[in-house]
């Protein structure tokens, strides 16, 4: 899947910021690509850029709409149907998160095809992948795994993209998921490739780079120890062959998200991704800890972070709180 | 995915034996369900059941039509349609491992239709699943894992729910694969579902038993260590939440199918198995070790095994040359 940008965001006309959030995180971290948002009455969002209007979006140069709204469902509201197919005619590629397909709209599959527009469901993968190889490909990469679910891993990938890019380093964020296909315009929702192919879809994700020194940074999912998720998780991990593994954490969880698995710990975590990791990387090291602090007052947040550097001897952090340069810069002397 | 028994064996006109290996497996493990064979002009395979018309085979109780063979690029010979079309008149289901589906030729559609019979593609899955819960089930379970794809699990689960069926135990072989579907009657090719779901497939392929004495004798997919298909695997161990495993294995295999991987030893897959399988299963342990020993003479093969049970402190055998009985008493008496 590869996103034309610029962008215009399209709100529609959601009750508050939170059904908003996958706006949101474009603008947080492409603002370059976020040319202005398309808002309707009673819109309760505001990415903080230009509301413009289609043809005024057109003429900046936008190329996609990005429905960057989530709802319960994932349905496309009927009322919404109008603006995406003005958004056609104008000349805009549309691009969705939504779980239903934008063409399962009859009038907007129609106006797609009358205008020679693609539609792009990012939760979707139409593309057919091979089977993983395992074969060494130029390059590194480093891989953000987790001890849960939604613990920060694309948070951390990104913020270590941005923390290795200003220290000169050529690094690229590699989406494996809704709202990173968004924000790298390029990716592969890969929670929602056929089982056989997960490996070979991370593969194709992050192919052969073309100097030695080039970095992708893998956005992970899931967790080795999720009970639902786990055969996503390892086959990124293998089809990723990460040089470098990012252990993400968020320290108030005790179950794993949505079940009743008690989380692992930290060193459980290393031990098994390693392990794992081998397989595809036999020199595969862990290069830092990402943890999600926001429960704890800063004191107490350094404090915690000093304790897990202390016992696993390698940086830990809050990547929003206070960034990724510690890692970047180990990336940079040690691997 | 449910198939009405008994069966037609339609083999086309297939050049040879090997063509017609998924016929010849549902001979070998359910005779009772193979009422006849249908075969056109030409064909050089014979599964040793009648050859019927398919008036006779209606007449005999025959529910469905199983299209048993496979062949390069998975699709279904144009000459083949007529058949497929009169079958579905004389009020048969059909059933295909092809790749291709069934409905994709236009006039096999509309006789479905037309008829109100099933057409089955048991490579494909239609079916929704529930993500995984890793919520304790009622019953005893027991998965095959291997050393790689292709080494005999299927072959190991079926010739152990017979050796337990022997012994008075009430144990049902679980399909995971398209050959162990028509097999069962039932099951899932578990491979062909969306990533998310793997687990929650493998749940729904083996659901709470209504006796704690019963045992789902789950077949295996895959490997941990194969680079392409670990992510089947692992989901296939969570959902499946074993109470015992069988380790299978191929002593002339020095590297994983398909790629260059080198194989694991034993031990490591008794231990990265052991390992992920107590996420949904903390008791889990070790039943016994199944060879594939048909490269090896008699004597080397029980040289071979016997190192093998003295090494590990387990039962191994060859499932085809020696049974299976020795894990089943292991899993009536200590399980």
């Amino acid at each position: 899947m590869e996103l034309k940008t610029p962008y215009l965001l399209f709100l529609g006309d959601v009750p508050d910021a939170l059904a908003a959030k996958t706006a949101l995180g474009i603008v947080d971290w492409r603002p370059e690509w976020c040319i202005g948002q398309l808002r309707l009455p009673g819109c309760k969002a505001d990415c903080g850029v230009p509301d413009l209007s289609l043809d005024e979006a057109r003429e900046k140069g936008v190329q996609t709409m990005v429905i960057g709204v989530v709802n319960a469902g994932g349905v496309l509201p009927d009322h919404w149907v109008d603006t995406v197919v003005a958004a056609l005619e104008a000349g805009l590629d549309v691009a969705s998160g939504l779980h239903k397909k934008l063409e399962s709209n009859e009038r907007i599959k129609a106006a797609a095809e009358a205008n020679g527009r693609t539609l792009h469901n990012v939760r979707h993968s139409d593309r057919t992948f091979d089977t993983g190889k395992g074969t060494k490909r130029r390059g590194k990469r480093v891989l953000a795994v987790g001890t849960d679910c939604s613990v920060g891993k694309k948070y951390t990938a990104l913020a270590l993209e941005k923390a290795m890019r200003a220290r000169g380093m050529d690094a690229d964020f590699c989406a494996t998921g809704q709202t990173g296909i968004f924000i790298s315009g390029r990716g592969v929702s890969i929670d929602a490739v056929v089982a056989d192919f997960i490996a070979g879809a991370a593969e194709w994700i992050s192919p052969a780079a073309e100097s030695d020194d080039h970095w992708d940074v893998i956005e992970g999912q899931g967790s080795l120890f999720h009970p639902s998720f786990a055969g996503v998780s390892i086959g990124l991990l293998h089809g990723s062959q990460p040089d470098a593994l990012i252990i993400c954490h968020e320290p108030t969880r005790t179950t794993m998200r949505g079940v009743a698995t008690p989380l692992p710990s930290i060193q459980q975590v290393i031990d098994l991704n390693l392990s794992c990791a081998r397989l595809t990387n036999p020199n595969v090291r862990c290069a830092g800890i990402a943890v999600n602090t926001q429960a704890l007052a800063e004191d107490e947040a350094r404090a915690y972070l000093a304790g897990l550097s202390s016992e696993y001897g390698l940086p830990a952090t809050d990547p929003v709180r206070f960034g990724m340069d510690e890692i970047a810069a180990k990336l940079q002397d040690d691997f």
